[in-house]
């Protein structure tokens, strides 16, 4: 951008109180697979630059993704037919190949690159490295979908003390070494909360939890627990918000210190969250924090 | 197997001047894709179990893979045509997609699945990750082929200083971030050299280097650098051996104590090479090691 | 022996899960003046490399020994007359330095140096380095006789830290400097629990607790508390083992995984017990472990 | 500012490149008595934040500071009439006093204070704590004026390792613990020296090195050694000037990259020069740098 | 002192014990500016040893000082005229200004010398560095008078891990970074407490606490807390005592071992008091110290 | 003694510059056979305290020692024969028997008991532990005598790192653990060098070297190598001194700062030559040292 210097030194001095807050902290960032789909490559160039920018001025980030849309692609290439049970994808073994190729082979390596290129050492983390997410089968009807019963951070602690950002694919792993299908959403809150987090930023396609339906303007900056119980016993919170909203205050009762909820598709939307006083998108925080 | 109590013990004791002489020693085990291809389920649990038993007593072996037939599978069931440029694939921006899926998403997390269960710690590496092997093109006529001119190997340095077993799946990166086909047995024998191996083992679908070709009584236990070079120039090694033996010679030529090309299919062929007194395959030993 | 190589490498790699489940634990190994006067110089030399092999594959073993045969012969030697008091030897100033001369001059520097030949490094520890075992008198009409009052493990828990394998010698001190002969199979089972260690094992010339006396075949394989308490009751636990019992008793109520009474006759009894899937000589367990 | 976010959040991250260049590297921040003496408290906050926010950003900054115009202040206060000896001050006793008074007493806690307020850590260093600047008289005309002759900076280093921001007051000490009164540009340099800093910034009230006297636009950006003694042999380089350049040149002549000249007086001077592209100041840099 | 060798050397040994049991601990010594002011050039040369060599001995001395005296002398010397409020030193900016250079420009830099030229490594700290001392302000009539809310003894511990000795200057700061005139004996009660101190010794220009006013030979040498309650309540404890006596009961209270004041005019009187047998000035203990 | 505190305060504080020069430098104290025999229980307690207080004033003192009478003595016990070759003890198996008995059974414990008890920590090392002093066998006809080959003093410089004073029994050992009798002074001196020791003492029963035979008053202060090797030329050092002074110069010549033979008979002579001025015995210094 054309700014004056001395403009450029004035922003990066009015920024001080934003980095001494957060320096050192462990901030993790759920880049969801369908702000992954709409984003140009620019917008994750864009992306990648700010995690870069969090790690070189103290931060702690830590990525992770999943691929929803990334995944139906391929299987739509390999001719394989998706089904479902009650809502959910029915993960057959050739599915789970799929999904594994996609995150692990198309997404993550995508990530590490754009992060590594902007500057920062990127290095990615599956799932199943040194029990990540360890899970036991949901539903033999779903076949290999997952529930994260365990969370073993110590490979990614390990590149955090190290300087390096984990870029995450979630997937997850049995005892027996047997691949998970598991949710994105539900695995970077529970990582959040077994790195002690200070914050979890979920960058989706929407502007965040709003008031009235259609209209942006309604978006609620604040929700605790049981503001946001109450809304969706309201009828307010519905959809596919519902689980992010639950992620959200799964993190905040494990012992986050907010979560947020962010329009990925917004430019430098997590600088803007973490750097500047501008009030971006929804943020959950523990009960007491309001007392 | 049956064996008596006692002469299990007796065996175990035999093994102590073996154990002592590696203990704390890193092995680079370089699983070849076409030993992978050939090998049934058992036989790479066996593999996984010998990985983690090295692990167990004390040394840090590190696994690097291919994964040639595999990709060549996606390939067709992708209806993805091969093409080659003076007997090298060449790789277009599609097939580079189809490797990296196929390394990072499904040959890697197989291994680190099966080392986990065996009992030790596996993670998996990208040659992407924190610039693990960094690349040039070759030749633009060839896509995205790379040569490595450097290997930074830090994220596999501290995964083993952690007691974890890196596995390490071999593609290559650019200053840009672009992905690069690299050739496994050479990144292999980079990586031995950049970590101060002591040994590094190519487990291959061949016994080792024959004198005379089929057979396999002749096999040569013991080469340095002049004599590899004679029998190369007597036509003794040919074909898709010269480039193992390259290898092997490069290794040694960096430092690497001793090379070895091993009969993958054997079962336990790491631990009769590193426990035992049996001579299995072909070392290749630094010309210095013979005065 | 004579055992094909590949044999050797299935029973290394069924050794595995008790390698895995070791590594880096405590292993205190007492050895019984009793085993060591029926030992050959063969037997004593398989014993140590035993110990070395615990070592080369990751557990921290500690020996401590005492001397009884031994120093009854260098009393002959010198002519010294022992006397009794309720059937314990009444140790006078003159018995007191024979007993130090016997084990630290004699039997530990034997060890020490057996253990040092078979590869590791080795090194002896008195009980007076460091106040590791501080007494007081417990009757004055046996003389120098000591009951251990406390254990300062820093010098055995320092050579443990830069990978020596201590071998102790199971003498005591009072405050004064004044020396104790102590019970060594106490003081092995006090120093197990100073140490927090996995396993205690009492190489001794019997082969464990025997139900019927005379019958080897007999033997008790697993005891709680509460058993070995009823077959003491009993009757069956007599003489000689009620001490040994004592001591095992003592260790796993002190926080010992498991104390073991085995036949230190028996060639490569130590790998037998913590490397093979073999039932040898009688394990003690706390209560709870049953449950 | 009335900045929009969106337009902060394109600073910050266009900043990421020059953030990642200086991380972890020692900056010495020489902060001018004249500097001082017609800074507002306004300019000398911005400075303590511009202080603050190098430190937030991971780089090591260390101010040094001497106080001329205020030692002139306070013997004017106190009426003690200075003198001079070839147009340097003579350093009585009660002038030392002073000296010590005004930079310990006075201007070192002032900016300590500032600094510690904008949320950082500093702490007040003196130049005769631990040695850090060691003398010997140059002239006994001259009183207590001290040429340094060897840099301790245990006491600095420590500071900064421990993350706090060291403010150096400049007065020196001899071995019999007498206090000198130094040059304190000299000392900065001396210093910059010893800690091996990437960059020393002497703070002036002037724009930097002009190729004609009275024209602010004939500002020179860069120079090496060979051209700066040139421009001196021409008679370009004058007066107070001459050793604020032998100064620069002492610093990159012992191995700190780069020396600046810059305005103090100009608002975040220091993030301009470091966080920037804008090209304030005068540049000083070894001789090798331009080949 | 004309001393034979063999004395010397006795008389090393005999201080054996007082050597260990103060080995490795914190000792802080209050050096009052009455004490200061009373004092010959010789007497601070023989106290700046007798610290050095409590730090050559093992011992982690910390050296507070006050001022009162030198402060009064340079107002007198700037004319500027002492007021009070309620007995107390009312402090404007000015006298806090002239409070700052004497502390820290006069008497800080002279102990930091003479401890440094008795060959230990001294540093001066400000309670100001790093929040050591955060005051609030008293009174608004008393103008930058402060009372101690918290003590942040970083920088001090820093330097005693060091192995340097810390001379701190006792004045304070509030959040906005103001200077505060607070009482020493006070400040280096609380410092105590911190760092967790063994001992504090309160150097003073008197033998003790006296039961007879006048009478010198009626000191007392230990007093517990209800003994120095019921001491003041009879009016034995009075005037400039009382206040000295409330800092050594503070520092009981808040875990000091024990709080001596003792007479700084006797040469050696800290070398008396922690090295030798003899009994000097008032020892406070804790109330079950004696139980 | 009945010195006055005041006179002991002062003795004390005058040691400083002792203190200051040996703290933490290696200071290894031969003690010898000799010297023990000829002390009382008395004498030795005094030496053990002295040895406590180097300690505890931050010296890091070993003791070394032999035991040639009180090997005699036991042999003469035992009833065994001493046979000389060359005016060297023949060392059969039941010679070196006993020589471990009493070295590492009697001389040593007592000494480590005797350091334990004045306070201090103490722990024996035998030769032998850890490859300490590994032999060869000098001459066949005289049986287990060793020469020194090589010096592993990992053992010795862990109890020091943890503050521990190793008391060092003289046996060597050699690659097939078998012991050997080595020359206790040679053995001390090569300790020495291999710790890079700043001075070793020798305790004998001599005050040093004479100038002539029997005026005590004749003693020579200080020897250069040179001027050593010139007196023994002159038949001034003769006998019993020849190995002594041998010692003394392999020890300098090997990068001890100086070795000096002192007069163990002469109570607290450790202390008279480490930390008072007094001139005791013979010091041997480097030849670069006197230029």
């Amino acid at each position: 951008m054309n700014i004056a210097p001395r403009t450029r030194a004035a922003v990066l001095s009015e920024a001080l109180p934003h980095l001494q807050k957060f320096s050192g902290h462990v901030i993790v960032v759920k880049y969801g697979g369908n702000a992954l789909a709409e984003s140009t490559d620019d917008a994750m160039e864009v992306f990648a630059r700010d995690i870069a920018l969090l790690r070189a001025v103290g931060m702690k980030p830590v990525v992770v993704h999943g691929g929803g849309p990334q995944i139906s692609a391929l299987m739509d290439r390999l001719g394989k037919q998706a089904t479902f049970h009650e809502g959910l994808r029915v993960t057959d073994a050739e599915t789970m190949e799929i999904v594994s190729m996609v995150l692990l082979g198309t997404v993550n390596p995508m990530l590490v690159s754009l992060i590594n290129t902007a500057g920062a050492s990127a290095a990615g983390v599956s799932g199943k490295d040194v029990g990540l997410f360890q899970c036991v089968q949901r539903d033999p009807a779903l076949g290999f979908v997952g529930d994260i019963v365990n969370v073993n951070p110590v490979a990614v602690q390990g590149l955090l003390d190290d300087g390096v950002v984990p870029v995450v694919a979630t997937l997850g792993t049995d005892e027996k070494g047997q691949s998970y299908n598991i949710n994105a959403d539900t695995a970077a809150s529970a990582l959040a909360v077994a790195l002690k987090a200070t914050k979890i930023l979920f960058l989706t396609d929407v502007a965040g939890v709003l008031r009235s339906h259609d209209d942006v303007g309604s978006i609620i900056s604040t929700l605790t627990e049981p503001e946001a119980m109450e809304l969706q016993a309201a009828g307010v919170i519905t959809g596919g918000m519902i689980p992010k909203v639950e992620s959200c205050l799964h993190a905040v009762k494990g012992g986050v210190g907010a979560a947020h909820i962010l329009d990925g598709r917004v430019a430098h939307v997590t600088l803007l969250e973490l750097l500047t006083d501008a009030g971006v998108g929804t943020m959950f925080i523990p009960d007491e924090a309001i007392r």
